[in-house]
């Protein structure tokens, strides 16, 4: 699908890049922005040095690497700031953008603490709830199937880098909490306050969509409900789930 | 400026409603998306049922009020769905949206813990910082001269009616710290850890921009450095600025 960087690198005279990257390799990158399209390819869009360059640390498979002529990066395919935007997800495009493999992730181990979203919707949030587990040491992170992908380019945005650090699983959280020994706790708007709540090492934490909280499906599932006290009290209803994840994780953190 | 609500709704006869709204009217709330003409006419912008009510139970200063025709709101003029996508600064309009007068707001009290932000610059983080304060009973919100516009339409979404129960105050920060007697705390990526540190009941809480921290400007007025500290060696560098905020009145609101 992705011609190789290193294969068209040697096209660039430095003056002429207008036709540097195809119109086919183009289309196929804006692709990548739909789920059916990264699903079927298992590939993915970086964007931005920094993220790059983690991704690529982590031993992240990389299948195609485009960077601006202005700013040229080693082993990268050099475009014009025109082609790069046009291949951008974001307002006003990074110089360097690379494709990388989805990587085939392991089972999740049946020791530790874990990340569990129902239904987070809004790429935004998760980036930053990934990036918020990568800063408190949370390695595992479990999505309910309607959870936004991932690998959605506004996702690993917002991540900074983070999603490399991280093993992201997509499961039907019903066979999952059926089968896991460990106690699962659900943030809620009632329940005991965190700061008289202790996680054990080996637990699950689920956080619930930003319009509806947790299901009740998974609801059922619940062993402790646990809640972020509000201090004023004609305060907002509620947090919003990226702030009440970095809550909890930084207070079980402490 | 604005034809009051009251005055138009008897021109409403439930079938012709395409031209309830003037050209000119509709041009000028668009208008009240710029800093400038905020200012100038001294009004923003509130949309949403659960936050136009906000505001108006906070006692702000209703210049109008317009609803779509289908869900029609006491004391409103009703707009098909076309004119308020037109007003909107949604993506997707709600049924309803609101113009306010800015509150004259008295002077910033010398006792109690502010929030004094150096440059925010993101429209979302500001609006979430706003909601997060309102849950952690933080009244007074303090920006640098060049933070955000607290009534940018965007701010005031992201702040999902929060700003109503906020006073918020642009300043500039080095005649502010000059005078000001409180001890001054500020989040920087080293300093002492807030599960160490506490912050007393009359302090000031300095956050930084998202690109640059704290500035030097500013730094030279902090007594106290606070960090949150990273439990992952290798994780993110920072977090975001809304995040911080939210660890840290969290954690000296336990």
């Amino acid at each position: 699908m992705f011609v190789l960087a290193k294969f068209k690198k040697g096209n660039f005279n430095g003056k002429n890049t207008s036709f540097m990257i195809t119109k086919k390799e183009l289309k196929e990158i804006n692709l990548l922005g739909t789920k059916k399209w990264r699903k079927m390819h298992q590939r993915f869009v970086v964007e931005g040095k920094k993220s790059v360059k983690e991704f690529m640390a982590q031993g992240f498979q990389q299948n195609a690497l485009y960077s601006i002529a202005s700013t040229p990066h080693e082993g990268a395919v050099l475009v014009t700031e025109k082609e790069m935007q046009k291949m951008s997800f974001l307002k006003n495009a990074s110089p360097l953008l690379g494709v990388f493999a989805i990587p085939q992730h392991k089972a999740i181990p049946i020791k530790g603490r874990i990340l569990v979203l129902d239904k987070v919707a809004d790429p935004g949030n998760l980036g930053t709830i990934i990036r918020i587990c990568d800063w408190f040491g949370i390695k595992y992170i479990i999505g309910s199937l309607d959870t936004v992908d991932c690998y959605n380019p506004k996702v690993v945005q917002a991540s900074m880098g983070s999603l490399a650090h991280v093993e992201f699983h997509y499961l039907d959280l019903n066979a999952f909490f059926s089968d896991d020994q460990r106690p699962v706790y659900g943030t809620y708007l009632e329940g005991t306050s965190i700061y008289n709540a202790s996680l054990p090492e080996d637990a699950l934490l689920v956080m619930g969509s930003e319009a509806n909280g947790i299901s009740d499906k998974v609801s059922s599932f619940i062993d402790h409900k646990i809640t972020i006290p509000r201090k004023a009290s004609n305060g907002p209803e509620s947090l919003n789930v990226a702030i009440a994840t970095a809550l909890i994780l930084g207070e079980i953190s402490r």
